[in-house]
This record gives structure tokens, sequence and C-alpha cells, in this order.
């Protein structure tokens, strides 16, 4: 879970149900961390730090500047990392990295400045490693963010060889003006998805159990079920920046561990929901194989996986036809309703599983 | 090694010889991969961005700012979680890498803003991670940094059940009139010395292959071997800003992996070179041990481990009493030298040797 510690997100360990569990990721025990961590974190608290909306990123009053606020956002690409491993392709897991990163400070309206990866392995191979930093160079570049340093540790018995993890770190600027105000999202505004393209980073413990990596050179739509799950997790920043040039946005979420059903809420009030409309998107081939597969129930799927909406916006009802067209693949794909406290805060009306 | 691309310091694969590829860590591994990524980056560069000297950290102009720039470091605290995770003592690693982070920043006199966390265990067990945490918080505290966010990975199938990685990023502030400028060092001044405790982070490997676990809960040096090997890395940010309030301070080193021998010279121009006398300082117990146990050679002594100092400032001779005065257990251990291109930058004087 990112230790965003307003509200806290889990990484891959979230998921709802026994299927997770049996890939082996504990969520009471994740749940209990971030009670914990919580608890440390309410010891001491900078003064300059600000709450950060839904908790993607953090936020940092930049000294002696009353108008910016530094955001900064820690992630990981999880076990996709083993099948990149397994596969050797190396390059995208630093992609999806910088995306992830880039994608997780863009809720908060943060402008990337720099990043800086970490890279631990069992048995340093430099073509790997290069591989690796080329893949996090080059999103960089995609986005005008410095590439200002790294780590790279090689660290026998604690990484099989082979094996490897990466993480890294974005730091991003903002106008303190430009953070996005929950508080004036209504009844009647429009939820505006954009398409994910495959899993992201998230829910590969899950997938591996489901998709054995004896399978992973088989064919599967178009390809091999080794390209479906390696896709790169996209950046959304282009699309996101369209559409503020045309609409006011709201408020956003980065759709990641937890799905629709935890990433939504983050940035919404409690007196509102999220009523999203399975019928107005496709859910990709590798998430209904996966669903299939796994004979995943409603909320568990909707949970683990991203079901092909990557990152949402939401918008006035009257800006929604605008916000749409500035960006490709952008669609209405829910809306906001009034919510009593007894109701859920994200409902997904599928009529394909009534 | 970080990739603080400028010069890059290596992370425990650095060492000298034979004995720490026999631990597993490929020296001329690390040297290809630096020599990689010094290509990728070379390829595109941030305008902003600027030249850090010695690679401690990055450096990066704050936008719209003209005076101040921002200084980052990522790093990890190596193969030191091993012997952690295998006595239980978690809460020390975290601020050990805080500490780590600092002094690396604070070597281009950067103050620490703020830091992120990166855990990720193979097994999530939320009292370990909440200590985890909880060291990473302290050590924030205690320097006004706020411990802005972070990132809990539970992945079974990377980490063997009880192994978990710590790595972090720093993010501090400073004004570029404060930069070091290493231009100024010149012959007759002197190298002051901040005594280090234990190994600090650097050497794990070397030190488990020649300490092995099962001697762990052995008496040593008035305690046991794990609290010798477990010893905390210091912060030296009072030491140093003690030392600048009567001395101006012209280069200074945090001595990490490659030791006094490649972590000196980072700061230094080409026409000067680091002459330290060993009979000014004691090495601690536990880095004689290791030497006598793998018969350490002088240049892999040095090389692996920082051998009893932790950090090095250099002043001119005149500021020497004062400097040393000003912080607990500084001492001036060596001086700076005029360098023929074909001399060693770091020479180690030792009686004792001879």
């Amino acid at each position: 879970m990112a230790q965003s510690w307003e509200n806290p997100r889990q990484e891959p360990e979230t998921g709802g149900a026994d299927e997770y569990a049996r890939s082996g990721v504990d969520i009471a025990a994740g749940n209990d961390a971030v009670a914990r961590y919580r608890q440390i974190l309410g010891e001491w608290r900078h003064p300059d730090q600000l709450d950060a909306i839904g908790g993607f990123a953090g936020l940092m009053r930049l000294p002696g500047d009353r108008e910016r606020a530094l955001a900064a956002s820690t992630d990981g690409v999880g076990t996709k990392v083993l099948i990149a491993a397994e596969l050797g392709r190396y390059a995208a897991v630093g992609a999806d990295l910088v995306n992830h990163c880039v994608n997780d400070i863009l809720v908060l309206n943060a402008t990337p400045l720099f990043f800086l990866d970490y890279l631990a392995v069992g048995k340093l191979d430099p073509a790997v490693a290069a591989e690796v930093v080329r893949g996090c160079a080059e999103a960089c570049r995609r986005h005008g963010c410095a590439l200002l340093g790294g780590e790279t540790a090689e660290m026998p018995g604690l990484y099989a060889p082979g094996h490897f993890d990466l993480a890294g770190t974005i730091v991003g600027l903002v106008e303190i003006a430009d953070l996005p105000r929950s508080d004036s999202v209504e009844p009647g505004d429009a939820i505006v998805g954009l398409p994910a393209v495959g899993l992201h980073t998230n829910g590969y413990s899950l997938a591996r159990s489901l998709i054995p990596a004896q399978s992973w050179r088989e064919r599967f739509d178009g390809g091999t079920y080794a390209d479906a799950l390696l896709a790169e997790h996209p950046s959304y920043s282009q699309a996101v920046r369209a559409i503020e040039r045309v609409a006011r946005v709201k408020a956003m979420a980065h759709i990641t561990g937890g799905g629709l059903l935890e990433n939504v809420p983050r940035t919404l009030s409690e007196n509102v929901k999220a009523v999203f409309d399975q019928e107005r998107w496709n859910v990709p081939p590798i998430q209904r194989e996966l669903v299939a597969r796994g004979r995943l129930g409603h909320e568990e799927r909707y949970r683990v996986f991203n079901m092909g909406i990557g990152y949402t916006l939401v918008v006035s009802d009257a800006d929604a036809a605008k916000a749409v067209a500035a960006a490709p693949g952008a669609r209405v794909v829910g809306r906001i309703e009034a919510r009593t406290p007894w109701e859920p805060r994200v409902v997904i009306e599928s009529a394909r599983d009534a």
C-alpha cells in the first residue's frame, strides 16, 4: 500500500477476496499495517505538509513560496517484474514505473520535475540493468522530467539470480490554486474514464496464479499472453491536460490496486457516490480471461483489476461532451449521485452480471 | 551504485578485490552498468538539472527560483537487512536509511524537506513493517523532515518469507550560493574526519561472508557481533552544521560504498590528492575483526569498509582547530597535497602496514 497517510492505497495485497489470498497476498495484514502507519505518522507531522486529497501522492508546501507545493510519490511495479524477468523484457517495466508515478501526482494536477529509480538485483547483469534504466529515461523524457539519479543494488542472498525489484520516486510541482477541489463534486456530474491498456501494474500476484508461467508464450488476442500481461502502463498526462483545456476537472483518480471500487472514492466526499455503467465501456480481453479463469465475482474483479478504466475525471455534465472529445478513447463511464451514509461509495451497474 | 550520473557510487558491489567477488558481488559488472547508465543519461538532460559535484545526490534548479535548487537521493541499506531480519531488529534499519540519505544531500549542503520509503516484503508482517516505518519516522523527525509517504509492497515469489528490502528517497533544498566549491580546495588544506559507528550501510555482503549468521549472537567488544554489525548509521547533519558555523567548508564526502578511496576524490579536482594518516584515528573493533578474518589487504579494506571515518570535510589549515573543536569526535585525519596526473587521488599512510 502506498503510505499516503491520508487515505492509504493498497498495492498488490489489496483485493477483496479469497482468490487473492490464495495468491499469497494478505489483505488483513495490509489493513493492519496501514492502521499502524497512521498511528506512527499521527505522532508528528511537518507543519508544511498539506492534505493531499486521495493520498495518491504526498504534498508539501515549498518553503518560502506561498503559491506552490511539491507533490511526491514512491511506487513499485509489483510482481509484474517476475513476468518481465522470465521473458527478458526489461525496458517496458521502466516505462511502467515512470508512467505510474506520473499518474499518481497528476491526480493532484502536479507536473513532474524529476524521478529517481531503485533497482535491486540478485546478480547484476549490466545489459539488463541498462535496459530497465533506458525504459525509465525514455518515459521521463516524454514527460520533460529529469531522471535525476537512482540506486542499483546488487544483493546476493536477498534476490534469486535473474530476479529483480524496481521502484521509483517522482517529485512534481503544483500551484496550490490548481489542486483539485473535490468538494465541488455534486450529483449530476459526469465521470469520464480513460482506457486502460492491460493490467497496468496491479493484480499480478493473482494474474500469475491464474495464468501460470508455462502459458505466457501461448497465443492470445492477436499476440501472446506475455504481450497482454506486459502491456505498458500508460501515462494519462496528455489526455488529462487536453481535457483540462476544455473542461473544469473537479476530481481525478488513478485506478491502481483496489480498482474502481477503492480508488474512485478516495477523492470524493462521503455524501456522493460514483455510479458506473459497465455497458459504456469494453472490458479488455485479458481481464475477461482472468475473470473467467478465476471465476471472479463482481466485487473481486473490480477490486483487483482496473477492468478497462485506467483513470477517471469528474466534470460537470455540461462539460462532459467537450471533455470526451478532447482525448482519444475518453468516454463517459458513469455519473455522480447523492449518497446516504449506508450506501456503497461506488456502484457498478452491469446488465451482463444481472 | 547510485546513478548520480556525474560520478556514480557503487553500492555494495563496489569493492576492489577478490574477497568481495567471492561474497557474490561483481565489481566489473557494476562498472559496466554505470558506463551504460552514463550513455543513456547523456542522450538527454533536463535543462534545469545542475552538476551535483561528487554525485552523492542529484541537483535540479527549482523552476521560477533563481536562488534555490532541490537535491535528491535514493538509497537502500543493502544486505544489512538480512542481518536485521535474522535478528528481528527492524527499527534500526529505518533510521540507517534516513540518516544515510540525509548525509548524501548534506554533501551538497542541502537541508532535508521530505522523505519517502519503499518497503518490499515476501509476506507482510504488520508489526515488522510498522517498526521499520517507525525507525524512518523518528529519524525524519530528528531532522525536521516530513515523512511524506512511501510504498509497502507484498510480493510473494520475489522475496523469501521473513526477507525484506528497504530503500528510500530524500529531497532537500539548497541555496545555490551555498553549494560547496571544490575548486577552492588547495594543497595545505586539512581533512577533518567524523567518526563512523560500525559499518554504516556498506560492505555487508563481505561482512556476512566473514562473520556467518551462526556467530551473530556471540559476544564481541562488550556486546555481540549483532550489536556491532547493526550499529546505526549516524547522521552527520548536526556535526557538519556546527563546523560550518566556525569554519568555511570547501568540500565534503559521505564515506559509503567505495570507502575513503573512492568517496573522497569524488568532490576533489584532479590536481590535488587526499593524504590520510591512519595514526590519527582508531579503526573500530568490528572493522579490525573483519580485516583479520578476511586477511584483507590495505587497498581492499579501505575500499569496502569505512574503516572508522564516516564523513570528511576539507577546511583551510587555519580553520582546522576550530572545526575539530566544534563537533564531538571530529579530528584532523589528513591533508590535501598537490597531485601529478600519474599519482593516486587518495593515499592512506599507515605505519602499522609498513
